[in-house]
């Protein structure tokens, strides 16, 4: 019988070393990238469900911003539930998985490669019949998961697809180079005071904007998952087009505040919501700019590597806040670890 | 000084009419269909905010099945924060907004026809900023919307988004034929007794799959905008991935289940809530058919146009729900009506 929170825990500390180890192996994503790079797609799509669609939101911000191709999320169902076999060919398709093992996403990659598309499978599992499906595959090398809650997959699948796409943009990785290092102070912060406050609220909203919107959808999955808190997230422009009115002094909002333009774009959203009397966390490398009432403060990176920090202290967080609310994310009611998704 | 939410509920009345005047318009579609038929484009991106992303995920099923097209939503911010600039030759651009003046969604919309898109804009404001930075544009004719939260124009959007796609593969709109009549038995549905279940519940997650995740995705935001409850939504699939963690006795949840291959995929994900003690409320065509305590019925469509039925009660029921927790839906605190995203 081990501690509550003893695994998730253990797997948040590993990664510092889990990122030394993917910078160090970069080289192996050389002959992926030279064959995207010499196909010349010119769309992307990425399939995803869960901790992994949020990787795939990070992903094609890269893929657009970086590599300049369109990009778009796809649902697995419409090819699972209804059978569309559209013409892929041209198409750059990302499918994220952990596991690997999700059947929705085996049969929409096997059936966006028989349509024509360059599948690419992203895993933590390089046996799984996600990489079997797909024509090339990338090995995010978290190591093994034993916690419910994705942590170390979900940042070593974000540093991957940096990787990944900066390799085919023929990059040497130079933005992570000691993503490492800063990992070890981001995971030092203090946290004690956001435990503190939030411990008794019972509705969070997460926001962040650009790259960053990632890291709040993934903080409010995280969150809801481990301390069975009511935690929603908004890109900062959706909050304010609406959601706003949700918003008041019972609400603890988490703003993803990075340097860089999407950071930037969050000063209003975050005065918006502390005028409406939210108490706002703000988390990021910009937080000590932000009009919030509490900070957490993340080592500044090149913008679009920042979400790879920004969740760390967000995982910290979500681990106390649900032992300081008496649960064990360790055993969290209901969840299992490979989605059977059909 | 008119009785709270009496605007909310004539505009949700209208739906009918204003599915009638759709209906009876069809025509008016015929040359925006006959110019993206005849420009064949290879790949659909599309673009909104809010209610409108709700409805434009709901086009993406639509795209991808029935013009078996590959499809994905993409985000503003990486044109206007970011300046990305990619080839968008091949690919067909819908720009959904019923105030057609965000100004992010313009500049992106620019951005896509300077870059070679085909863009359309979707629109309940034929004279606005959006319609004229789009090649073509659709008005959606809802009428003018004058509450706050969004409801006619929101189902007048999916009617125009079914009726545009029918016509590019050449459809005569036969599913829709009398959508106005089912309109009306489906704001006939008593909704009391959902009311007073929900009346005092303070989460509530919503979902739905495949072109009913749209429905769960927009009833979340409506809860959320007019009750303030902490409302979260997922696709089914997602739902038990993880989340399902944190649904217990105290969650309301709402399950869109009509007929048809995503409805029948929600029965495991309703059994399963409900062996956890959720409350859940099956809304749909299907809901007869579901292991849930509470249904509400609507009137059985072919599967692809439900949402714009199943949406109804649930319109009704967050109105509902806002008065009877003392709000006033047309005088939501901090919603405005246009989004001034830049």
């Amino acid at each position: 019988m081990s501690t509550a929170g003893a695994r998730m825990a253990e797997e948040v500390a590993e990664q510092p070393a889990v990122f030394d180890s993917i910078v160090a192996r970069r080289g192996d994503l050389a002959g992926v990238a030279e064959l995207v790079a010499a196909r010349r797609p010119r769309f992307a799509l990425l399939a995803a469900r869960g901790s992994s669609d949020h990787a795939a939101l990070y992903a094609k911000y890269l893929i657009e911003v970086l590599l300049q191709l369109p990009a778009g999320l796809v649902s697995p169902s419409t090819t699972t539930l209804y059978g569309a076999r559209p013409d892929f060919t041209d198409v750059l398709y990302l499918s994220v998985s952990q596991s690997g093992g999700s059947p929705d996403l085996v049969a929409a990659t096997a059936a966006a490669r028989e349509q024509g598309a360059l599948t690419i499978a992203v895993t933590n599992t390089p046996a799984s019949p996600l990489s079997a499906a797909a024509e090339l595959s990338v090995d995010i090398k978290a190591g093994e998961e034993l916690a419910v809650a994705a942590t170390k997959t979900y940042s070593a699948t974000l540093l991957s697809l940096y990787l990944l796409v900066d390799a085919i943009r023929g990059g040497k990785g130079e933005a992570v180079a000691d993503i490492g290092e800063l990992a070890t102070t981001a995971l030092s912060a203090p946290i004690e005071e956001a435990v503190e406050r939030y411990g008794h609220v019972e509705r969070v909203v997460t926001t962040g904007r650009g790259y960053s919107s990632a890291t709040a959808f993934e903080a409010a999955l995280k969150l809801a998952e481990t301390s069975y808190l009511a935690a929603r997230s908004y890109s900062g422009a959706d909050l304010l087009h609406g959601p706003v009115a949700a918003i008041d002094a019972g609400t603890g909002v988490v703003a993803v505040t990075s340097e860089g333009r999407g950071g930037a774009a969050m000063r209003d959203v975050v005065a918006t919501v502390r005028e409406r009397g939210a108490d706002v966390l703000a988390v990021g490398s910009a937080s000590a700019d932000m009009p919030a009432g509490l900070r957490i403060d993340v080592p500044a990176t090149a913008e679009e590597v920042a979400p790879i920090l920004e969740i760390l202290p967000l995982q910290r967080l979500a681990l106390a806040l649900s032992l300081a609310r008496g649960g064990d994310p360790d055993q969290p009611r209901g969840l299992s670890k490979v989605t059977r998704t059909l």
